[in-house]
């Protein structure tokens, strides 16, 4: 099977769809722009679901359900927020045999409708912070689609909160944002850089927009998730206003927070091979998978029992998977985990058992070990800890390794296309500049980073004076 | 608070409504038969899904997502299904701007965008069971809508599955209402009747639909979950055909079944009192409430310590959640987690501390004891199993009590309007029969009980032989 998926260095798109399809983690639809995604893939979903979802109850959001359509005049209130948004929307025109006296917007961001309902519940500086976050789908139309990464519909999380002042919502936006890293980093993997959009790039209708930025293994950058400050400008729109402690009336400050299905786009492209799929421990829905080498027409029950006691000695450790089935061949079954990403695999033969060991095989450095069978339980922990530790240290050294200082033109033209990677280079700060650079390279400023030193020089495009240097990439 | 709830007995629609809106389950949104589920009920709605989710798991389903768009077409492919589903559809007629070449139904549910899929997907009987489960809103236009109960969008969870034949998809049918009545008594203390859809109240599409049909303390019947056995009905209308041992290609036998967020409403109308919201401890988001009783100017750091002792003991065993907030006196803490629900309270305060001892307040029955301190954590687990048990046993009770066996068609127009109930009659298996009933009384045939005596008798309506009894009522 594997021989099947063409090589990163050959055809780096074509390898992701291979992995994709591959590993059975979606498929395409006959809906035109919409994946469908397969149990494989949605098993690591719901493991990035399961951990995200906990760190934000752990900061004292809850969870809420608000309907997905969206009546046409809410996203007219907003005026940055409709321009942005309504080129993207999917409208409903019609329900329940009858043309529709408003039309509906399929969400794509719950901002104006929840907005709707906060104007309702906020009254008093006593029901302040809210905090709200939603697990839900969302439309974007959309052009170019590709698995995972870019759909027309995706399912995310998005945070809504109101706070008193805007500088208790500033610090939420940023208290989101470490959430983000922290997870991409901890459970992904997958090291981040963490910085503040430029105002081309800024969600539709915030004042500021925070992003996590993930280099991909092609070296192109990826949106891992952003965070935005609000102001006061759907609440103003909304009239979402509360009174103070001294009984005056006055508008809160929001943010709003997400990240999405193309999180799994992200991890595949990050760490996976030309064998397929390679998942971090923390994300992988099965950690370690147990293969009997069954030989046909042989007694196998005494080695079933051993495979069948090892796993029970594993399951309160890890999630462990048994695969004795016997239709399909050993090496076949290798084939297929080593595809599948999962972390671990133990195999035990019959000499194995004779000699009372079993062999442990990593995916990530597809390393093998012979080890005592009643050792096992004791060291997958430490292995699991190992694998993730080492994919995330892989990870930054490559994120390292392609990240340049630069500051002639010239020579950021050429190293875009080749090898590419993420350009630390200063920028004076106009618009002007940051489209002629996205025109004449497709690099964009993916963020103005946190800790960027404090150094003055000139503008990468124009020379003129800069305050600091922006990360610039090419981007999915 | 609690005095503004309707009484059940003053009105009962009312009741439910000011409990749901009391309590803080849901709101009424802006668009037309949408809900908000704010995080209380959103909270419920979770512990469902989080226990369902584990059983259909167990029983060898996977998790996946399909989009919730579908093509216009591939509704009519199924003759009965666009009948029953085509009037109640959303219609996106427009995306990106731009009006669509074919417009796109929004999921009422998903079984042609699925068989699309599963056309696709199985080809072999190696490939067959295949059991899949999907999470997700669907859209059906409702004229009158009702929290929870009955509206234009909601959350449900839809299985799909593919059988090599009849027998194995009938197993299949009943193995997952099996799930459901076990999920419901076990989990929500919730008694079910179990038995089969006359051919009018099928689903549109199936060859057979299964029901549990619970009994509400108005004695209205709700229909709970469903689980149908398509036969080969979309198969043949989508080609998901497979290739049997033999090399023969042979059409899979399907099933389906769901159930929805309208469950948090029978949990409500099964438990509830004046007094608001009563949860089952099992689905209850918080089972132990801990009230410190502080006195303003006192210095409660003692009292603290102990509640919060007490709170770290209880951990373990169950979710407990301290409410130690002064600007909140205890009698308005009382009340409000009365109105929430939460299945136990456990009261405080500084006499308590001296004398070594903690009130606990049972919110089901509403019996109060005092215990010594050291033994709360020990006596908590055994007094929520009881509280569960308890509530199955009352709603078992009722469920019994307003159960009637009846055969003379006067009686029962009576008895419908007063008390209500179910009754267990007579019918000859006439469709017209089923309808003048309905006409005529408002109640349904909710099922063919499974467990129903072999008893001839005279049909209710018409007179003519009959081979059993049904289950009449009316209806959310």
């Amino acid at each position: 099977m594997a021989e099947r998926i063409t090589p990163r260095e050959k055809d780096f798109s074509q390898w992701y769809i291979d992995v994709v399809l591959q590993a059975r983690l979606a498929d395409y639809s006959p809906v035109k722009g919409c994946m469908v995604i397969r149990p494989n893939g949605y098993a690591i979903w719901e493991r990035l679901q399961s951990i995200l979802d906990a760190r934000i109850k752990e900061t004292g959001h809850e969870n809420a359900y608000f309907p997905m359509f969206i009546p046409d005049s809410f996203l007219k209130k907003e005026a940055e927020h409709v321009e942005g948004f309504s080129p993207e929307c999917a409208v409903v025109t019609h329900g329940g045999g009858k043309k529709l006296e408003e039309p509906l917007v399929v969400r794509p961001t719950s901002e104006t409708i929840i907005n709707a309902m906060f104007s309702k519940w906020v009254q008093s500086y006593r029901d302040l912070p809210l905090l709200i976050n939603q697990w839900a789908n969302v439309v974007r139309w959309e052009m170019r689609t590709r698995l995972f990464l870019r759909t027309t519909e995706f399912l995310w999380q998005e945070g809504h909160t109101c706070h008193v002042d805007e500088a208790e919502a500033r610090a939420e936006t940023l208290r989101m944002l470490e959430v983000y890293r922290s997870f991409a980093e901890d459970a992904m993997a997958m090291p981040v850089v963490t910085g503040r959009k430029t105002d081309a790039e800024r969600f539709a209708g915030a004042v500021e927009t925070d992003t996590i930025e993930a280099m991909m293994q092609d070296n192109k950058a990826l949106q891992a998730g952003t965070s935005h400050y609000l102001g006061e400008n759907f609440a103003r729109a909304f009239e979402t206003q509360y009174q103070d402690k001294q009984g005056k009336m006055c508008y809160v400050h929001q943010t709003s927070w997400g990240v999405s299905t193309r999180l799994v786009g992200a991890l595949i492209l990050t760490h996976s091979d030309d064998q397929g799929l390679v998942l971090p421990p923390r994300v992988a829905p099965t950690q370690v998978v147990l293969v009997p080498i069954l030989k046909k027409n042989v007694d196998s029950g005494a080695l079933r029992e051993a495979v069948e006691k090892l796993a029970a000695d594993l399951r309160p450790v890890c999630s462990v998977k048994v695969d004795d089935r016997e239709a399909y061949s050993p090496g076949w079954k290798f084939h297929e985990y080593e595809m599948l990403g999962v972390p671990v695999r133990i195999e035990v033969g019959p000499r194995d058992l004779a000699a009372g060991t079993a062999l442990i095989a990593r995916r990530d450095t597809r390393e093998k070990a012979t080890v005592p069978m009643g050792d096992v339980a004791a060291k997958v922990p430490a292995l699991l800890d190992e694998i993730q530790v080492g994919l995330l240290a892989r990870a930054r050294e490559r994120l390292a390794a392609n990240t340049h200082r630069i500051d002639a033109y010239d020579e950021f033209r050429s190293m875009i296309e080749d090898p590419g990677g993420f350009f630390e280079a200063h920028w004076c700060g106009k618009a002007e500049c940051e489209t002629k650079i996205k025109e004449e390279t497709k690099a964009s400023i993916r963020c103005i980073p946190f800790d960027r030193d404090e150094e003055k020089g000139k503008c990468l495009y124009c020379g003129e004076p800069s305050p600091g240097r922006v990360v610039l990439a090419k981007a999915y």
